[in-house]
């Protein structure tokens, strides 16, 4: 019988011991006194105007090339209906985000995926496909602890994708909802402060500095495509969530978004290490990039591991785990993601035991 | 030169002194104090689970029935997506919300306009179209206070679309955001209650009972059709906005809701009655038929008067209207719609004065 107190690296989501609901419950109640008119009405599609103000001076871009969504992921849908029609060439990361890939299928985009390596997107096998004669509408690409294989995209990748983005005129789709919760090392500059040429367009999220409950994302791109993305916001919503951007602004105002960023990242830190060591120790067969931030760490097994025994065999002993098999267009058979966003650092060790038991379970 | 103390009778949004902030500030309290977990969590696709319980049972169907949106014109985007595919035909009413008209354009909809009388939707001149063979996958009907007519469609009405829809096989989407703001007369049934046959969806919002900036709305429907929206929600933006939606909720459960209706309506019925007093006294020429509920009145003028001089020579004269012509496929070149619900009464007969004023000036 599997244990009762199942413990879940599955869901990239944070435990809700590292949301500030104080925080935002004081937020959302300065946002209600002080900007009352703005909150209860329509709004305007571009977002809560001193959040997307906000933005704009984060990422040192005017106004106008910002746009506040519902979430990140809705930011992602208006883009690929944007540039995405069925049979255009685009670029994925092998593995990367499953939503990403299922968004990209239902536009019928065709799929070149690019393999992932420790530090981040093999350029070298982007620039072979390119000159192979593909050219892509789009690549899209997450830099920084990657989902779901948690490396980061180096410096010198980023320059050489710039690069090729000239050279063959394409977008880059920099989505990169965890650049600020790098918990090792400096952050490298995103290819969207390197771009001079409307070559980058930039998706982030507060789900992972905040909490996903606000489902504030947002888009940074050339102020013809966010005017055209804009029109799309205004068909489909009219506006974003007025009430939810105007806390998050309160709450990033107040100083309380870096208290909460310093403590997802501590927090963050030491699940991502608790993880490394107990796979260390538990699994030692296993192979994978300890991340520098993120949610996610990605394990490659061994030939004779099928995750599709494997994530029922671990279901069973009470430990959750993510298939590799939905991170890729094909394979990913004997990987498996997983996330330590959810789980409190003492509990880590004891689930990666029963991990292993059932690895063993289906040897 | 225009005074500049502008009167708008352009956007159909509530005032500020009709939305009750306090009572909001407080229910987004006592969500974060009751419910932190669902409201920082990713939540579900189908809204916040209370919300969607508090919906099924006020419209008495199993909550399967129901999916949560990031406002209803969301709702109208998913469900259009759902059915009309391009060539679909689909029926409107003339005139109609013009958000609907366009959302149905850009689907490429084949539009098939029915007039619409004092009492509601011609369903004669429905069903000669069906008669013709015509076969519509949707008829999209607004029932109660119509944007922008005003008009109401009656009982028999009613009970006579639903009979069509069965002979002919079509959806009935009953789009009613003004449901609960009648402040004259009875309410009718919906056609929701009247139809056994899985043959109407049914659209709601919160945004004129309580606000529009928290972007609440709704639908109705077979299950079948929620469970097809449903993953299409899941796949633009994962959940819809959990801050929002509880607030909703802690905002009915406390009976703040029923206290907003109650003063909402009182101040719609004195603007709605001001604005008829005043279109008699200062345009007795124009035609109008005066709303028992929502935010809207629809005043046709004479052939010689055109709104595309109108509106103009109105905007001169410091008040805003809206011209009748986006309302309809064609025509409208002699109405126009008024929105009362954003005009305090004391204000809106100088806006009528100025309107009529502005009808000389082009005459």
């Amino acid at each position: 019988m599997a244990p009762t107190d199942v413990i879940s690296f599955s869901r990239g989501a944070p435990s809700l011991d590292i949301v500030d609901i104080e925080g935002l419950k004081a937020a959302a109640a300065k946002a209600f006194e002080t900007d009352p008119a703005r909150i209860a009405g329509y709004g305007t599609a571009v977002g809560y105007p001193p959040l997307r103000e906000w933005i704009a001076a984060k990422h040192n871009v005017p106004v106008e090339q910002v746009i506040v969504t519902n979430g990140s992921l809705q930011a992602d849908a208006f883009l690929f209906d944007a540039l995405v029609t069925p049979d255009s060439p685009v670029i994925v990361e092998r593995p990367t985000y499953d939503r990403t890939l299922l968004g990209l299928r239902n536009r019928r985009g065709q799929l070149h995926p690019v393999h992932v390596q420790p530090d981040g997107l093999d350029v070298a096998e982007l620039a072979e496909i390119l000159k192979g004669g593909v050219r892509p509408t789009l690549a899209h690409v997450i830099p920084n602890f990657q989902n779901p294989a948690g490396v980061t995209l180096s410096g010198p990748k980023r320059t050489e994708l710039l690069r090729l983005a000239n050279e063959y005129d394409f977008v880059i789709f920099e989505d990169d909802p965890y650049l600020d919760i790098r918990f090792r090392g400096e952050n490298l500059p995103t290819m969207l402060e390197l771009d001079d040429n409307d070559k980058v367009v930039f998706a982030s999220s507060f789900s992972k500095t905040i909490c996903p409950g606000l489902r504030t994302g947002y888009l940074v791109g050339p102020t013809d495509l966010i005017k055209k993305i804009t029109t799309m916001a205004t068909n489909t919503y009219v506006a974003p969530n007025m009430l939810a951007q105007a806390t998050v602004y309160q709450f990033a105002a107040s100083g309380a978004l870096d208290a909460s960023i310093a403590n997802v990242k501590k927090a963050l830190a030491e699940r991502a290490d608790a993880l490394g060591a107990a796979l260390t120790k538990h699994l030692p067969q296993a192979t994978f990039v300890l991340p520098d931030g993120g949610y996610f760490l990605w394990v490659d097994f061994g030939d004779d591991v099928d995750v599709d025994k494997l994530a029922p065999a671990a279901e069973a002993r009470g430990v959750q785990v993510v298939k590799g098999t939905g991170f890729v267009v094909d394979g990913g058979q004997h990987s498996l993601r997983l996330a330590y966003s959810a789980v409190s650092t003492d509990r880590i060790d004891e689930g990666v035991r029963r991990l292993a038991a059932a690895v063993e379970d289906c040897r």
